[in-house]
């Protein structure tokens, strides 16, 4: 009986897992997660913060004995330590237990995730400091809000952004630090600018510039220190980004890709047969860049995650990569982006402009719509588009999925004039505001 | 100096007229418009009738005035009766004053809209008996529903779908008769079934393979006489369809197409040199059917005559076509279609084959979402696209722009399988429902 073995079970070690027992019934599905939790909805803890999901546990899409039922072995708190390629056996230690023991494979899945930066600052160590990327973090960061009144969040990119809305949920004060010039600094400043206006109108203070120096207390936060002065807070979270978990795949031979992920190809297979990698672990291909591409994102990791299930299934499977989509809601304000920012577009070489517009979400005389902003960049000459961005109220932000079909098929401004894309009051004015975007092309 | 004459000035005539004039400002343009409005939205006179839009002059985009001082001259209440082609002149009826007079063009666009179709029932010519198409039908309409009290509505298409929720949002009593067996019959049944439930569950009645044979009354209607019993109603709506109002064309030589409205190239050009048609009076290419196709919708007719416009003013511009999106909402769900129905398609020879499925519009731990159903119509073998339907609440059935921009594009079921369409836990499981669709799709 061939034996796969899954190093993470997150998101795309728990798909991986599932998708390969169903596509293959014979195989043996072992899964090591060295979290107390597996197949969790990561991207929902800043929900549980704010009280809107009052259960964690809400956030688990499959228990440990629902994999069971289905035929995968889930082991949690157990962390995978070394693997001997060669011999096709792996070291395991066992968190609860405390014991370490050996376990053999014919395939490997290694999706180990991705771990939040902890800057290298005076003062990280003490108590009231948080990360947020676990359900144990989660858990940790509820509890203690419960004391906490001032609140700092270094970081100003998704999960900070969300969390500060969070806070401010709880009524709790909020101080946003961001080193760069703007919140979302992945985005352009003009699509920053509308994020930073909505954190404002919801109590956010908004510091950015600002380079934190020193954690200040005595064994508990007190605050943090910066080149701009003094932010009293008795929770810290820090959200200046992450780093994938590449130490296992390195350790083992597995080669690391240009952007210091683990390297895949369509069917998510390493350089070594055999081993697979999904999720935030591992790269994927940016088909607007067209190279790889490190893009940690819930869906991309389960889309992995299906891929290599797939493939070891022996299904036929790829996983062609991504534009780099992405949405999150900051308050009342969805912000969807695609493919590249101005900024990023130019730093790439390309001969890149960037129109923006605003209009509604409804028809001009419809009661209760809301304003609508459109960015698209486009390569000039030629009008290809590069990327975009849809900023508004909510589920109208999901116009941002045509702009991303349109640079899945390497469209132009000039396609996206051109598309049939449904009217009626309640949903668009009768020029859809993408279009409205195209129409300022020149 | 050229002199443009646009007859009809609602939505494709109102677009043409201005666009024409910004490109080129020194052609002479003139509207002749028979009703007493031009440039409003039709489409919002459901929301004016439900009371949502209190006053029926918000529909307005551009009044009279506001196209005088963009330097287009509109006359509304003036009816073209005739055009003689051969002259360049044509016969213009003022209703206000009851005079005919000519005028001259060296340009011309047909945007004369559609009527309602009345069905030849005995009593139809009675009081308490009408159609909406116009502003004036909704003044009528509106005023006629304060002495309403039970209403009949024969057609279960958009608009009386539409207007069916309008008279439930006041409170009246609402029959719905459907010669077909289903509401929405242009939709497959599954889609129907949806839009059904939805009208029961907002107390609508619900009349379906039921044939009207007379409108009983003494010169004001007391109701509907069907093959299935008598609909008591103080007021009755006929929306049982439209007709392309092509008399006019038709008499001075302007060819229809096999539609029966008029046949357009891409730059909306008739079969007569410097003739234009634009709006429900025109014909759109289908981009899935590749062959002529009547899309009565606002949308469509502002790019028609937005078309024609940079035409005229010597602006390169085409019209592509369309393939068949619509949206409308029917209380909470919003009903999007695109595309061939599966029974479309089959008629059309297509060895098409579908799918539908029952999702979410957000992560399945997120407070406060709702079903999301997409339906998929694809070409068994080469897993081609040929349409879709996407039925949920409200900006969630935005999805459907997804689809109709991978029909424009020729795409498979595989494109849309490996699109990256941004996840967040507000807005989409981490399976995007147009994902999980098209996981189904053997």
């Amino acid at each position: 009986m061939r034996r796969l073995v899954v190093v993470g079970g997150v998101a795309g070690g728990a798909s991986a897992a599932a998708k390969a027992k169903r596509t293959d019934p014979g195989l043996e599905v072992v899964v090591y997660e060295k979290s107390g939790y597996v197949s969790y909805g990561a991207c929902g803890l800043p929900y549980f913060l704010s009280g809107e999901i009052p259960r964690l546990e809400a956030l688990v899409a499959r228990t440990p004995e629902e994999f069971r039922k289905q035929g995968v072995e889930v082991h949690t708190r157990h962390e995978v330590v070394d693997v001997n390629y060669e011999d096709r056996v792996l070291t395991v230690f066992d968190h609860e237990n405390r014991r370490t023991f050996q376990d053999r494979f014919d395939l490997l899945v290694l999706a180990t995730g991705a771990r939040p930066l902890v800057p290298s600052l005076p003062g990280t160590e003490q108590e009231g400091i948080y990360t947020l990327r676990s359900m144990e973090d989660g858990a940790r960061i509820k509890e203690a809000l419960e004391g906490a009144r001032r609140t700092a969040i270094l970081g100003a990119g998704y999960i900070g952004l969300e969390v500060a809305e969070a806070f401010r949920k709880l009524g709790k004060e909020v101080t946003l630090l961001e080193a760069k010039d703007r919140p979302l600094p992945q985005a352009d400043p003009e699509v920053s600018a509308l994020v930073k206006q909505e954190l404002e109108a919801h109590g956010v203070e908004v510091w950015t510039g600002v380079r934190a120096t020193a954690l200040r207390g005595a064994g508990r936060v007190e605050g943090v220190e910066t080149d701009a002065g003094f932010v009293p807070a008795d929770l810290v979270l820090l959200a200046v980004g992450i780093r994938p978990n590449t130490a296992l795949a390195q350790a083992m031979g597995v080669a690391l890709g240009p952007t210091g992920a683990i390297a895949t190809d369509e069917r998510m297979r390493t350089n070594l047969e055999g081993v697979f990698a999904a999720g935030d672990v591992a790269e994927s291909r940016h088909l607007v860049l067209e190279r790889p591409y490190w893009l940690p994102l819930g869906d991309v990791a389960n889309k992995h995650g299906r891929t290599a299930g797939s493939v070891i299934g022996k299904e036929e499977a790829r996983f062609r990569g991504v534009v780099g989509t992405a949405i999150f809601k900051a308050f009342g304000l969805a912000v969807a982006t695609t493919g590249l920012s101005l900024e990023a577009a130019l730093k790439e070489g390309f001969r890149a402009k960037a129109v923006q517009i605003q209009s509604r979400d409804g028809a001009h005389y419809y009661p209760g719509t809301h304003p609508l902003h459109v960015r698209l960049v486009y390569e000039e000459g030629t009008g290809r588009l590069l990327g975009g961005a849809v900023v508004g109220h909510m589920n109208a932000a999901l116009r941002i999925k045509v702009l991303a079909a349109l640079l899945h098929q390497k469209g132009t401004v000039e396609d996206l004039l051109a598309l049939d894309l449904a009217y009626a009051p309640p949903f668009s004015p009768v020029w859809d505001p993408l279009l409205v975007a195209a129409q300022q092309v020149k």
